[in-house]
């Protein structure tokens, strides 16, 4: 079983590409868990498919919600769903080919993420990077979080208008940029340069670390600097997703003035 | 009943000061609902009060877990704790008075929150004002989402060390902060001034309206400038937690140069 097609789907989510039926969604799970944005199951059901579907999603950090069968089948288009429909997100994946190729700025401006597990900086990292028309937003593909439902609501619609590359390797990723005549820049708390002294206005990569952990070592050797936003107080660091606005915003008030 | 005490609290929650006992906790949340942090009830219960709790924890955004009796017992310092406990605050609150008569920065800068109901937002903004080294983050009584469980992660340890107000009229208190010889500032996406127009460094109270509302008519009314960010794509705003790190860095740019 395979379905896949435009559901009759509620008024709240028009036009979702969906798919549904219980082996349907495991392979999809597998198969390509970044297009699965979010999955709808049935009430109170033990079926034990629909309880392996749940321990993936959760370890693939997809939401699960539950629905009546009704909703089921508004959103399936059909009742025979099995008690299972999964959301597919309606982001395209662009290369960063693709990207280089058709920049939206003369001097490009793209914010690399490097594996950030919560959907709410991913998503509000989104929003701030259309905000200031930057090219991309570049994710690795398996490290980090999906572009989930939560990732859309917190991007306040910005996932419609901003591109978002996924690579496989961020290492010959920054190669490639370096070749193409960018300056890498990577945001560290033990850095010594300040975000304000960098020239924001030449073509440039911003690679933000996950939180917690931070920036890897492979990718820190692959910066032309790693600068630190001024901490005046007595906290270390900035949540992620304002530290990349205030870089951000600095890139902007640079190359407005 | 009122028993309030140091619990012999499990290890990752030390020192917490807690509430417990069904009818304390109830009037508590009647009385001081400002200083409960986190409610922890006890697993499969249908007692009435407890529900009430729930209910009435909801509806004041206060988080609720669930807790085997051991935790209980572990966190009340007592099995008599009738399946509900209560952590209570450990911030302390001071008044506009107390922060104005004693100011971290010879030109002082405060954050008001009118109304902010995402405590991620608040503890991300509580977390940006003191790295900015913030003189205080005033927030309205009974407006908006309380210092919470939530706030507190969020601030990532930033709330041990910023001072926060709860004030009972914004309107009161920024005419008091215009006597004091404050500029007070405030963002709206409908703003014709850039917020890197404006001088910030004379001392400044930044007020940040709620996420979907904004800016009420009574508080626009009394700023002397209102501010955009600039928005260079396709979006209108940013998260709200973002849009304070961008302003509260420009002050500090401008405040270091």
């Amino acid at each position: 079983m395979d379905k896949t097609g435009n559901a009759g789907a509620p008024a709240q989510e028009p036009r979702e590409q969906v798919v549904y039926g219980r082996n349907a969604v495991v392979e999809l799970l597998q198969t390509k868990p970044e297009t699965v944005e979010k999955i709808y199951l049935q009430f109170n059901t033990s079926h034990p498919k629909l309880k392996e579907i749940v321990i993936t999603a959760r370890r693939l950090k997809i939401p699960c919600g539950k629905a009546r069968m009704e909703k089921l089948t508004l959103i399936a288009g059909t009742a025979k769903n099995q008690g299972v429909c999964a959301l597919l997100t309606s982001v395209t994946f662009y290369s960063l080919e693709e990207v280089l190729a058709s920049p939206r700025n003369s001097s490009p401006l793209l914010v690399i993420l490097d594996g950030l597990e919560d959907p709410h900086n991913v998503g509000a990292i989104i929003r701030t990077a259309e905000a200031v028309a930057a090219d991309a937003v570049v994710m690795i593909d398996g490290k980090g979080s999906p572009i989930n439902a939560t990732v859309h609501k917190s991007s306040a619609g910005a996932l419609s208008h901003m591109r978002v590359c996924k690579v496989k390797s961020l290492v010959r990723s920054l190669d490639l940029l370096r070749e193409r005549g960018f300056t890498i820049v990577a945001a560290d708390m033990d850095a010594e340069q300040n975000h304000t002294d960098v020239d924001w206005s030449r073509p440039m990569a911003l690679v933000m670390g996950a939180e917690g952990s931070g920036l890897g070592s492979e990718t820190r050797k692959r910066c032309d600097s790693v600068v630190r936003i001024p901490m005046a107080g007595c906290v270390e660091s900035l949540n992620v997703s304002v530290a990349t606005g205030v870089m951000l915003y600095e890139a902007m008030r640079q190359r407005l003035s």
